[in-house]
């Protein structure tokens, strides 16, 4: 816009990644909510379908057009489910406009999308052109980018416990980096189902696609294939928050302290990511409704494994944050605009 | 300060209320906190304290001591248990403080403390001089007021829903209006009790102080005496969050069109109060993490009476973000400046 | 069966109030489960179905088919939605097995049916002969019946906490009993809808049908009109559990000591009841998972009205275990057969 | 008793481990509670203590007295916190009685004491003639016993799950065993703590006394010393339940059928231990509440690991469950007398 203003759309608006993004920009200062598409053909006032918001003037949510989005918008969020999300990332991508996607559709080299997510890859032409925008890790990037395949929940919180280690003479090889990783039910999304159900998961705990989720290559990947991973990945009774617990084997003797200041420095520019000091573990309490990743560090000298706990929210660093803090570098924005919340804590 | 910045102190820092104003005070634009007390007689730095707050380079959390107070604050929240709070508060408003007190101690005249309260009453003149800060109702004093007493959770709830009939000519006075409210736990504070333990609270419900609670006659009292309250107080196993369910009997017909017009009349200004349309029903959900109260009006014409719900956060507009609001009054700032904050739903 | 045991099915085995039979039925001493139907066309294995009964060797569950059922068993519970159940209760009654339906179908005569319902009554006839299952106030009628509509969940919470009073001089006839109850999400039943996914309730509170219950005539009619009734139905973010506020006007003064010795009196005989002395209020936890209903008794005599509160679990009291209660006296074994558990407390 | 009647005493039957061997002990058939006693010098009655059995008249829960337990009782448990617990435990022993100390107390010799719990260490005498009573590996010792060391909440999950690979020649000894493990908050006991407030808990999820839980030297011990094990301990915002995630190193090949053949082996007379077929993982809802252990097994090839899931309640068969299974064995009844319910579910 002519005052510098950025015209930004959501389609997947009524998903739960969707709702947040919303939220999320509502309270930016330079972005503009001008477009709001669902993923059913039928449109709906705001305050109906948003009753947290309906203080707010907003736009209603419409049946996607591809034409009347691309009027509407300067940069679109597209988070729809996988095998769908991609197509229209693609073609909004394709008519000229920057495009971040949330899904995992454009995450994935065309052979380990067909095998991950048992799908038929979208465009490859938009897959290779895709960032992936680990924010933190792909900043330079993200200036030029005007197609974004924004990380997995799971991957985000493996890879920032990760990425300080990427080049560590100290990691053993003897075996596979084990991550035992636990995720608030709003990572399974917004279409009912028996087993989303209150009563169903209340008080319940489980693991689910033990071994096949497809967030292992994504994170081999993104990690140069420098290790094997091996993810469990399972569900726990709250709403917003992952954490992770990693195992690495350590190859030789090494301090914590050495460790901590590894990671420190890594991140001594990352205004989200959060290294905890002393034997400090991370609470998911700590992050939920930021944008914030904690990360805590312990070596079990007893067994030569380092342990890296990571939390973070899967709605925010997980996917609608994290998707918002990279179109603020593709527009050269504070990085941090519109993310300044703290968790509530309580 | 000479740049127009206020300085604030919040004492009770450690316990719900006082940890939600110092999250809000972080995000406001003119005012910075100087100085943070807790009950307790020992001084911790506020990483330690406050983990979901770790990124934050904030003020460490010291001993109270008055002098210290004094010079670091232009303006200081109390937020202590009720017959220590009001004390503290009357003696920084005479050191010339501007002093608001979010527990019961200021809200009563002292035959009705002592009655209700069973407790020996604060200093008289500063309750005298204390304006009652239920914002949307009191911001010509307010903006005079160098002591306010913040409403209680359930008063400020009941009284939302209320104050628009306070010269209603079709209530009934045929009996008491009957308030079945129900509030989250953090209403109880942070104390540790073996009631209050996650194991004892989660998947119960109950009603405890019926008939006794100490908001019955701060009500009365604030809607001018014209009406007798039945309040029911019940445990909700939710953190935050009020729910009030008000009965009130109707002396002649009227429409659910007319109560609704003289509604939306009383609160046309009101930022954050926000009565809905049709037949809906507010949900807690809508107002958590906001300072927003929402309120739903159906009238049953098979039994002649009006019911009123009205939802707010407890720790916001029961507590902390109605001071921070009353606190922007007094400041002569916008009222809703560190108050923007959007319920995440989900 | 030539053993005396009772051969008993169940249809609609796969919702909540179906489950919850079987897993009482699994622990009875004289009846065994010989027969048990889902709502849809397909068969599978007890243990695929229900992994919390897998060390049982239970039937399969099948498509429901009526000659099947009427060969396999003596006794039928049918917990099938409304407007389905009844019509199949109906059909198996008719073939001459005892039937007890969990739905509404059989409570009420066909013009409020029809009216509160909104679809067609069931048989006229099995409606007339429906005997209603409130246990503690029909046991001579159960002794001798062969096809029972179970009250609803609201229903007996309401009516044990009013029973006693219908023919109490002392209440007042100036206005409505106001019952403001509140329900344990397993009451909105197992179908997948997304306002009952965890994400969406989980922290939530709110009210719905207001003035529109269909359990309002079902307890205006058990208590021979005695009384009109204003029914607020309202959701707990629990699993289980119905906690209901009663406001009774009294129209004289009467102490709580009288109040208390006609409840006792009423309930001497009564297993399952427990009035609570003193100013005791219940706790849903204390009957979670128990076929047991708290009642506790407050006078408010600033506003004369008496508060009655009662607390049961909307699956046990308010469902199944009153269904197995009423087919226990059915059949002439002891009221409590399969009934023994007691909540967990934690 | 004469009658064959066990009488029984529970000693710290206020915290949740005693009041969940009251309630099953109330069903059990042939053992009758004659003596209660708390940790905290005064007598109340057993309605006041237990809302949720106040229909039962139980013996009131008085101060600890030897001589008065030692008359009243044949078998006692004793479920105070460690370093109180065993002590008394030794002395009732010396003083003829049978006795189940659920404490840490009796679990581990002098030395592994001293270091893990860092306290003196309770008479070596009783430590070593106490049977370490996991009970499907105990049985014959457990029929001669009159002193037991049940079995941490912990180490029962992590142990069941390994027993059976105790002698596996395929087990790879590269690493450690890592047990990534998760418990609901009655594992912490019933003392009130700010950290285990409803407000503080609900909603988080941290690991907690990493590499320093007392439970890593039970387990060791309890395998013969064969593997070493790295066990992570978290908390889980639910009341019930553990969860253990366990990943085994394969030193060579082997199919997932012939591991499975090995567990169903081991627990094939076991009542409470059942293996799940196929690649099913275990539901914590599956066992809340029951005293059954599931347990699911998942070869990952990719990276030469047995995944084993095993979940079971940390209150049954991770503590007073098993603690009954035990006594049960000790006086010759049935294994399962008292221990028959099913979880919930919902």
């Amino acid at each position: 816009m002519s005052d510098g203003t950025i015209r930004v759309g959501v389609i997947g608006a009524t998903g739960y990644a969707g709702m947040e993004l919303i939220r999320l920009l509502l309270g930016h200062p330079s972005m503009r909510l001008t477009y709001l598409a669902g993923s059913h053909a039928r449109s709906a006032p705001f305050a109906e379908l948003f009753p947290h918001m309906a203080h707010v003037a907003g736009t209603p949510v419409v049946a996607y057009h591809p034409e009347e989005c691309q009027t509407a918008c300067d940069l679109v969020f597209v988070a729809l489910p996988s095998g769908q999300s991609g197509h229209i990332a693609a073609d909004l991508w394709a008519r000229g406009l920057r495009v971040i996607d949330l899904s995992g559709d454009l995450r994935l080299p065309s052979d380990l999308y067909r095998l991950w997510y048992d799908k038929e890859p979208v465009d490859e032409a938009a897959q290779r052109n895709a960032v992936y925008g680990l924010t933190e890790f792909a900043e330079e990037e993200l200036k030029e980018a005007s197609l974004v395949a924004n990380p997995g929940c799971y991957a985000t919180a493996v890879l920032l416990a990760l990425k300080p280690l990427q080049d560590a003479p100290f990691v053993g090889m003897g075996g596979p980096i084990i991550a035992d990783a636990k995720s608030g039910v709003t990572g399974a999304g917004r279409s009912p189902k028996t087993n989303l159900q209150f009563a169903e998961l209340t008080d319940d705990f489980y693991a689910y696609r033990v071994g096949k989720h497809q967030h292992i290559p994504e994170v081999e990947r993104a990690l140069s294939d420098k290790f094997r991973l091996l993810l469990t990945t399972q569900m726990l009774p709250i709403n917003r928050g992952i954490f992770a617990s990693l195992y690495i084997p350590l190859g030789e003797v090494v301090s914590r302290e050495e460790i901590y200041r590894r990671y420190v420095n890594c991140y001594e520019n990352a205004a989200f990511v959060h290294v905890l000091s002393g034997e400090q573990v991370p609470h998911i309490k700590s992050v939920q409704g930021s944008n914030h990743c904690h990360i805590g560090l312990i070596v079990d000298e007893r067994n030569r494994m380092l342990q890296v706990f990571s939390a973070l929210d899967n709605l925010q660093k997980g996917a609608a944050g994290q998707a918002l803090q990279n179109a603020n570098v593709m527009c050269g924005v504070d990085q941090s605009a519109g993310l300044g919340a703290i968790s509530t804590w309580i």
